[in-house]
């Protein structure tokens, strides 16, 4: 007799490969191919585990982990919002949340309730797993782009404030890596990549 | 001043995006599009963070993860070995090991022992954690080219025998997986996309 929670384990698994056909805006480093979904998450994985040391608070590096492997898998169904779009706000919408309810949903009850809640707390970014999560899902395109002469804030005509405001939230999940970020930014400045 | 540590942890950061240009030979889900090890090793952390429940003795996740998702970064030096190739052997070989000295050597010194110490761990394939990351490792293409109308099997006239010797070691981490797969083999011989 089959395993029925393996079944809607193995259901879910097929269906998340999809996250690696979701373009990211962001380009890889030193680089113009587009990242994509599955990319972006494996990397703040890492991230995660290597940095986790710098958190402004001990976190539980499993669940940091959770949370940035699963962050993007409702982009599936509500597609990859870009962070400077100013015509749609980039916050947990209705659209994601019905997203997650469906994906998520595909595993046994117990397990869906799990990601479901882990992807809500990554969101409203309050506790220390989840500022220190939201923050790697910021550095990453911080680091891309200044390897890529601005990228994607020098195609899109983005000014230096409008990075600052976004980045900013760095600071609450590590402010090590929020110091060496401004300098990064500051430098991206002084070198023309990022107008003031 | 900087953070010494973090500049290490920075510059690997950067150096492992290589990953995400190494091309494996398994195709993703129902597709022509090769896989890239990025990919690989975010799907296989998906898979263990949702399928422990079925590892044959209780693994520590947090370490099953780290090893999936670290384990393919030697390729970055040297490349990836397609199982099925009879000239090279897949096992770790002394150019791996190279690889993960230089590689995760970048990173400050303890951390650097502790992902090398991991990557062997995996490769040695005998602790709890590593039967079951090395099970999800060759789990995730059986499916793959399951989708796939035999995928690399039938593009590189691999037999049953050949993919059932490779595949058994799923039931060293998991025999409810390994039941399920060994289904799935004789489902695809009845189907006549894997020959016996």
């Amino acid at each position: 007799m089959e395993n029925e929670n393996l079944l809607k384990q193995i259901s879910f698994i097929k269906e998340i490969d999809k996250i690696k056909y979701i373009q990211r805006r962001t380009k890889l480093f030193n680089s113009d191919r587009n990242e994509n979904d599955a990319e972006h998450s494996w990397h703040l994985a890492m991230m995660a585990i290597v940095l986790a040391e710098h958190a402004n608070e001990p976190v539980d590096v499993l669940k940091v982990l959770k949370m940035v492997l699963i962050h993007d898998i409702v982009e599936i169904d509500a597609g990859d919002t870009f962070i400077y779009d100013t015509a749609k706000d980039h916050s947990n919408t209705d659209e994601e949340l019905i997203a997650a309810k469906r994906i998520f949903g595909m595993l046994p009850k117990e397990q869906a309730e799990e990601f479901i809640a882990i992807w809500e707390e990554f969101e409203e970014g309050k506790t220390n797993e989840a500022k220190f999560a939201r923050s790697m899902d910021r550095f990453e395109p911080l680091l891309q782009n200044t390897s890529n002469k601005g990228g994607t804030w020098a195609e899109l005509n983005v000014d230096y404030q409008r990075v600052y405001d976004k980045k900013k939230v760095i600071n609450e999940g590590s402010t090590s890596i929020w110091n060496y970020s401004e300098n990064l930014l500051n430098e991206c400045v002084d070198k023309g990549i990022l107008k003031k």
